[in-house]
């Protein structure tokens, strides 16, 4: 694949949600969720495997929210959060290089 | 490709070259030198085409190379500066994922 040079309107973009995964915490969030069967994980279930408090996964997984890079979806009394694939597939394509 | 869950330390590492990548100017600049001839550029050529001051221009080229994501060469007066294709390689893995 080749790239291309990236516009000044979509380097905002695109460098908004770098800085969004420039944080361990959140880096780390993202690649347990998308490690689960179908990419998707409970709310409930992401306070232990990553050993950070309620409050702090609450904050993170609202700013990966917030960037497009979780999807939500409610199931019961439970949030379930799901990685955008498509969001995902456009920093893949701006990271795409001949190598 | 299986995404799988990054390890903390890993997540710490990677999380800081995303850090970089989360400034639009750098993110022009990378992508810039990316779609030259064998993904590299002068220092000397880089000012004009993103309309940044020098000055604005080396640091960013610094904090780029400081982060791995570009390497430099001296040839004769100038400096080239090349993009580091094992580095994009680990952003890539990291954000592979099943689409």
């Amino acid at each position: 694949m080749e790239w291309k040079a990236i516009a000044p309107e979509q380097a905002q973009e695109i460098a908004a949600i770098f800085k969004v995964l420039g944080e361990p915490a959140r880096l780390q969030l993202l690649s347990y969720i998308a490690s689960q069967p179908n990419q998707e994980a409970c709310g409930c279930d992401l306070i232990e495997p990553l050993g950070l408090s309620q409050p702090t996964v609450s904050h993170h997984l609202k700013v990966l929210f917030q960037a497009g890079l979780l999807d939500k979806e409610r199931r019961g009394n439970w949030i379930y959060y799901l990685i955008d694939k498509e969001r995902i597939a456009m920093l893949q394509t701006v990271l795409a290089i001949n190598l």
